[in-house]
């Protein structure tokens, strides 16, 4: 395909960080957050093929070869995808700690397809930007779509099948708000997939069913007690907290400063909680991040509506 | 406590068979039809405590001891909430055949319940009455609210916990209707309930609630296409299914035939079918039947809208 482009050289997109899990929505919902977030800027060039000149703020950590890196890939499938042939060249800024359980690779990827598509004049529709951005997911951690969708398109979404690729956008009940700290370490995905067992009981079963449609009918009727009442999850919380030291207490001190629910942010080590406004965000933020410190840990925390964008241009 | 009854003496109630599980909503989901149903009719007497002077339609398979007899607990359970001490005498029509997967034993307990605090004059609200239903099923066939809510309350009611109960009444979307086929065996519920898997794998458990979570979705947006999507449930109906000889055939046969999805009612064997409109439910009713048939049985089929009444006076 052969276009003209009568548009900039050069776009900047930020893709935000994501709350994916949500307690017992284990690999099906995923929320965006309004910020901190990756930035993506995409410069055509006369080159052929996808490269990544530079990143920042990832301390190193990062691949600069396009086909290990979820930017790199995500970029390269949406030139595949918009049939068009030509040079993209990527500058990525991390605002998202690696392997915190915000959604850091998916944030990479939506931000880099986002921009990518504004270079070439948007040939995509931005839901069709999620394939690339799975693709790029898959080829890191797995085929999950419970980061990059929301990353991409915003707000609370649910999974119900990633192949074929089937989203429902669900409302956020108005004035949500949700708070997350993250400690300063690591934690690997794979090992906190590790940890998860093969098989649980069927009568969990029939509680996280039960409480996931109700979280689901609060989610359209706006029933905050109702929802504080289905978050906690007794099949992936609890084997996962025991990798996050100290974080069951942080969970009981969200709940104790006022949260709605509260539970592990992905695969940890971040902790989230819902609240009911932005006010009582903050303070459960402050209530969270001081138990994390207790344990040793440097804390950064995030407030943020329940209902925000997802990626962006800048 | 000491009252005057300022009403009639006796009075009769309805109330209707129940759609439970309803696929992938175990123990959690329990939908009314409009009818067929239990009869109760109530009679206040000099005795104290209820007996039960008469029950038609059963085949002589119930016992006339009312503690012994749903709709003789629930009626004595309804008294003692109400703090009233006085004689009631019942008769119980049973509409609804025993042991068919229709919440045979819901029904006459819920009729219990509403025709006595009827004839009471209504000293408890109809949820109020909920309590002595569940009494009743929990003598009978275990603590569960998924069929005796529904017939009570009538509509779409999810069951988020029993103990302390919490229900959410889900909207039903315009025009949904149910098709259900029973055909002429009992199915102990007992015997549905071994066949149950105790534990079930972690990728089971994501599909269920991912799809749950749909459906609840489906029901607030109206989003029939979604809704059929997500009826399948693979926990549950595969193992009972075995026990139901042309089940499948069965499912398969309304799905051909247009139903939005299709699984056993209940423990079974009865079958059911989301329709997309009482036609289409007719058609679907009618194929379904055949398939039964050629499996040798005899069959009972019933069409009804998915957003029907409760229990009622008649």
């Amino acid at each position: 395909m052969n276009v003209s482009f009568s548009h900039d050289n050069k776009v900047t997109a930020f893709a935000p960080a994501t709350v994916a899990n949500l307690g017992l929505g284990f690999d099906i919902l995923g929320l965006a957050l309004f910020e901190p977030g990756d930035k993506v800027t995409a410069r055509l060039t006369s080159a052929s093929g996808v490269t990544i000149r530079k990143i920042t703020g990832d301390d190193g950590k990062l691949s600069l070869d396009a086909s290990a890196n979820t930017a790199g890939i995500a970029a390269s499938e949406t030139l595949k995808k918009a049939g068009i042939e030509i040079g993209v060249e990527l500058v990525l800024e991390k605002g998202l700690p690696i392997g915190s359980g915000l959604g850091s690779s998916a944030a990479s990827a939506a931000a880099a397809a986002f921009a990518v598509n504004l270079v070439l004049g948007s040939p995509l529709r931005k839901p069709e930007l999620l394939g690339p951005c799975i693709e790029a997911e898959a080829a890191v951690s797995g085929r999950h779509a419970d980061n990059v969708a929301p990353s991409l398109l915003g707000g609370l979404i649910l999974i119900r099948t990633v192949e074929p690729l089937d989203l429902v956008r669900l409302p956020v009940p108005e004035d949500l708000a949700v708070a997350v700290v993250t400690p300063d370490f690591e934690l690997p995905t794979r090992m906190a997939r590790e940890v998860l067992p093969e098989s649980v009981p069927l009568k969990m079963l029939v509680r996280n069913t039960a409480n996931i449609a109700a979280l689901v009918s609060a989610c359209y009727s706006g029933d905050l007690a109702l929802m504080s009442r289905c978050v906690p999850d007794e099949v992936v919380t609890p084997v996962r907290a025991e990798l996050i030291p100290g974080s069951m207490d942080v969970i009981d001190a969200a709940i104790g400063a006022g949260a709605l629910g509260s539970s592990i942010s992905g695969a940890g080590p971040s902790i989230f909680a819902f609240c009911r406004s932005m006010d009582s965000a903050r303070h459960v933020a402050a209530s969270m991040a001081v138990v994390f410190e207790k344990h040793g840990y440097s804390i950064r925390s995030v407030v943020s509506s329940a209902n925000s964008p997802g990626a962006r241009r800048l």
